[in-house]
């Protein structure tokens, strides 16, 4: 860690005053000089939308009045939330990106969909080192404290090592008292899916309408997963790339006839 | 290609009248029997995003009252489209799904934002073979009959060969005349990015907003890319997957002290 304090951004899914992104900022308070820059309302699965089409606000706002870090409210998505950060309000990287605590697992495919990740993604592709966080609770009242020792552990090694070139960290911790957490595994993401199951409804003006549910179906039998490790006490580490090209089928590619006649 | 005919699904990101996905429809209605279910507004850069906060509208519409295909404009994202499609309507999976075509280019690092895309990688991990198309043309009045002849060439390889397992094809096409278009070449996504702008201004009532613009920076001067075969005249083709797993960084990953007192 270097002498001078690092400049660390926290942002989330949840929305700025989401008790994970509190519990998050205390964190970071702890460690480095810390800048908030979170939505000011929920973003939970808008997954790495940007707001194109409408006006962005990002109005900087105190929480608590205690508490040294600065802080700002923005009206777009998580992913705007990094960019508004880097490229208007700071007008350089910060040294670290931590996004979180989210309220619910970001494990296995979950991954694509999350805020959360889409943010550390967003300052991975900035080239800034980014760390997910996510607690398998989706309560607001969800208890964040057994994070913590986890989470500077983490940030700790991270500040130390960097993270690897095109990758991000996707961290999850379980929902277990600390002292039944059996420590820190380096996973891959499971395969696995949701379900979907509509839940139709009608409008009191007989319009048709539907709720999005589903079941998550975990295939994946592998005990280097992030699944498994969750489901086996440990909090789970995936590194996550943002390099989506799929390198090994590029020669079975090659060998289709696209330029035939 | 079976002797039945197959099941298409068509969606795509700016919405179910934009000229792209009509030209789509089109060119799908020559192979198979098409459902297209595509958001009723534009949904550009809304990337992986889901609507779970809000209830979801899917009427079913006819726009053209000439052609053979089942039309749903559906409220929700791209990737609500494709699993309102899948597990409200069809009840089945469709043989392919086909995204686009888009309004602009969604290669490099713009796979990540895309809403078209999203929704052919939702296909992909539902395990349905899919296809995004983009043309490098934002206009409204783009001149899509170039792309045809190539996305049938691409479509009718998918349907002989599939697409490898845990990818999706994400497929632009230059904004060339069809016989300058030298031909389709597989490529890796280039390493670019976007450097943001802000463009800051004040609301008649004294508030300060943003509008988010930028310019894309390419410093990938790989010959195997998806921009380089671009610039040079070809159609793109990239194996695009949803393994977000760094799988080379584990290792390096497992060395670090993260479980050190």
């Amino acid at each position: 860690m270097p002498a001078k304090k690092p400049l660390i951004l926290v942002t989330n899914d949840d929305g700025i005053t989401a008790p994970g992104i509190r519990t998050l900022i205390s964190i970071m308070n702890e460690i480095g000089d810390v800048l908030v820059v979170a939505p000011d309302s929920p973003q939970s699965a808008k997954g790495h939308a940007i707001t194109i089409s409408e006006a962005l606000y990002c109005d900087e706002m105190v929480i608590d009045k205690n508490a040294p870090q600065t802080e700002y409210a923005c009206s777009g998505t998580p992913v705007d939330c990094v960019k508004m950060a880097t490229h208007e309000i700071l007008k350089r990287k910060p040294d670290l990106c931590v996004s979180g605590i989210n309220h619910g697992s970001n494990a296995a495919i979950n991954v694509i969909y999350s805020g959360t990740m889409s943010a550390a993604v967003e300052a991975g592709i900035e080239g800034i080192p980014a760390i997910g966080f996510s607690l398998l609770d989706y309560s607001l009242q969800a208890d964040f404290e057994p994070c913590k020792p986890f989470i500077r552990k983490i940030v700790k090694q991270v500040l130390k090592n960097g993270v690897p070139k095109g990758s991000v960290l996707n961290v999850n911790i379980p929902k277990l008292p600390e002292k039944s957490i059996k420590g820190i595994k380096i996973c891959r993401q499971a395969n696995a899916h949701w379900e979907e199951d509509f839940d139709k409804r009608e409008t009191p003006m007989g319009r048709t309408y539907y709720w999005l549910t589903g079941k998550f179906v975990n295939e994946d039998k592998g005990e280097d997963t992030d699944e498994w490790a969750l489901a086996n006490g440990y909090v789970s580490v995936v590194p996550t790339q943002f390099d989506l090209t799929a390198h090994h089928y590029i020669q079975e590619l090659n060998s289709w006839e696209f330029n035939e006649k």
